[in-house]
């Protein structure tokens, strides 16, 4: 038995209901993963995760090779046990984070050097070490070490990218990893629906456990990564999960799922929550706004979160105003609440072949509030 | 039956047993208050302080009436309300704020005129004006709007003071609170003890539901303090609850117990908390210092709180490190679930006629820690 395994359960159209397994539990799909960069979803304990049914959060090689250091969380007893996080746990392999935030980056044949977003000192890392980080943090799925371009780039420069990835991803796959790592291949190409059809000609053929589409939410317009997506999940084998990085909005969510894919992953919830900025069943509101200074009401009416459960939209504006930890908590308590409720209710629709219906009733809502506001 | 009222229970020297009745619940006393200044205990929310068997929070009538304003939170139902709070609330008066936060302070025989830390903005609050944001955030008990002078100051400069709070005091109460309000006067005096004896003289016929010590840790050393509470706590009458404004450090609860002091409040634990200073029971603890980098063991063996049964001190030295909310919110779990577990051991010694043993041990326990670290 591979140590990570998806089982495709039924299909709505593209849309498909499954379930992933991993050492550290099983959960269904379609499934959102929040975002716990440096081994902490910002504002969140484990419980608060828990509690709104999180199975799965993301981490970063990047910032924990950073800091902590991914050999003192190896000594701490791992990943999950450094963060008291008992179920699964993906990290992202810091190909993303070299482009995004370090600085001074040289891209080589052998891997990257670059400086410290932190202090500015001098780093290397290469599909190997991305490994190794990997491998000492412990997570259940490990991300291949890829190049992520920025958009635009030129279907020359994509081309050489995805050519260079490829050669990256063999070299992840012989890395060995941990008995109950599972490793994911990244299908790159840019824009260019073409390019990724030849990227998966490239890379069809080595043996990971799952698969995820790169390169995408890197400033593209939406309707343009839909296109992408279009072209790019059919690609993917229906046995294998299908994760999209870095993806999204809410409408980004339900786009990518009517699209066949499985998994996501965004700063967007936890973020936004922290800005002011929150999802809810008839659209985004910024707390921040001075016609909720004296609103009694729930955030959102159709939410059973603690934040809409238990305060008015004033107590969370004034929380947001006078710069409060706990606005910061409750807002990214709703927010994931939001994605991860929104993602039970489109298991729920694929489920009862309704997806289209879930779909349509989706965008409606949002429209019509935005008639009426 | 007065709205607030204390039932002394029994006395081991001059430590006190008692219990503390309100409208929102009775507490066992002494007991120490969380400080919640912008209507919320910084960090946390409600269920975190119930769970650690908070029974009373403090909230600031100068803060809430800066932001978001009294009247909008009387009509968002009063503060308890609108922060989820069913028990019982105790708010400061401002007296204390206006002297250490605004600008441009001019004290008159009418109140004081000063300028928002916050804006700039120009108010007045006197005794009335108080009692008014005071009665509008409808808090369990109302602290009289009093003239907190800063340390040193001349006996002159006291005598003058003492004075005005004394008219001030007797204004306060002649102002209609809401039914379920009590209030509480004020001893001042400073740090002379013959001014605390001439202070009580011109305020002890006035009929409050409770009183307080106010013009201490403002700057002296603690051995000034004990001094004074030597003198201010004996003329209090035994029948009401004896509240020490703004106090302390744990060896200050110690020693405010220990003379005969019911109630406490401080931002140290909260504060301190967020600056990575932690209350230990072998005392403090910076949890910055590298060598809690690689600690797998809990900040406190001995405590029982979430962030000590669940993490590391490695772990919440990442977090510190990292300027992660998490760690502002476990750090003040713990520091306020030392605070009120020692409380608890106080209440514990004293039923039990072993409180100057119980003190013994505890600088004892302190002493040998020094001694080895």
């Amino acid at each position: 038995m591979k140590p990570v395994y998806y089982k495709l359960q039924s299909t709505d159209g593209k849309a498909r209901l499954g379930e992933l397994f991993t050492n550290h539990g099983s959960f269904p799909t379609p499934m959102f993963m929040p975002v716990g960069t440096a081994a902490t979803v910002k504002s969140l304990a484990p419980e608060d995760l828990h509690a709104m049914g999180a199975k799965i959060i993301l981490s970063n090689a990047y910032h924990l090779y950073m800091r902590p250091g991914h050999k003192l969380v190896e000594e701490m007893g791992g990943l999950h046990k450094f963060m008291n996080w008992d179920r699964a746990i993906l990290t992202d392999s810091g190909g993303f984070q070299v482009m995004s935030l370090a600085d001074l980056r040289k891209v080589t044949e052998e891997g990257v050097q670059f400086s410290s977003h932190l202090d500015g000192s001098k780093h290397f890392i290469s599909p190997e070490i991305s490994m190794e980080i990997q491998r000492s943090l412990g997570s259940d799925i490990v991300m291949c070490f890829d190049e992520c371009l920025k958009h635009p780039a030129t279907r020359e420069e994509v081309q050489k990218s995805m050519e260079l990835t490829s050669r990256w991803e063999r070299r992840c796959r012989a890395v060995k990893l941990k008995e109950h790592q599972g490793l994911f291949g990244i299908l790159q190409g840019g824009m260019y629906p073409e390019l990724r059809a030849a990227h998966w000609e490239m890379i069809k053929d080595i043996d990971f456990e799952g698969w995820a589409i790169g390169g995408l939410s890197v400033g593209e317009p939406p309707a343009m990564m839909y296109e992408i997506l279009d072209t790019a999940v059919p690609l993917l084998p229906q046995d294998k999960v299908r994760y999209l990085m870095g993806v999204g909005t809410p409408e980004d969510l339900v786009e990518g799922v009517a699209r066949g894919v499985d998994i996501f992953d965004c700063v967007m919830p936890t973020r936004n929550a922290r800005n002011g900025t929150l999802f809810t069943s008839f659209g985004k509101v910024h707390i921040k706004n001075a016609k909720f200074a004296k609103d009694p009401g729930p955030l959102d009416p159709e939410c059973s979160c603690a934040a809409c459960t238990n305060y008015s939209r004033s107590y969370l504006r004034h929380l947001y105003v006078s710069n409060e930890i706990l606005g910061a908590r409750l807002n990214t308590l709703h927010n994931l609440h939001f994605y991860i409720n929104l993602m039970r209710q489109m298991r729920e629709a694929i489920q009862e072949k309704r997806f289209d219906e879930f779909r349509q009733a989706f965008y409606k809502k949002r429209q019509e509030n935005e008639e009426t506001s």
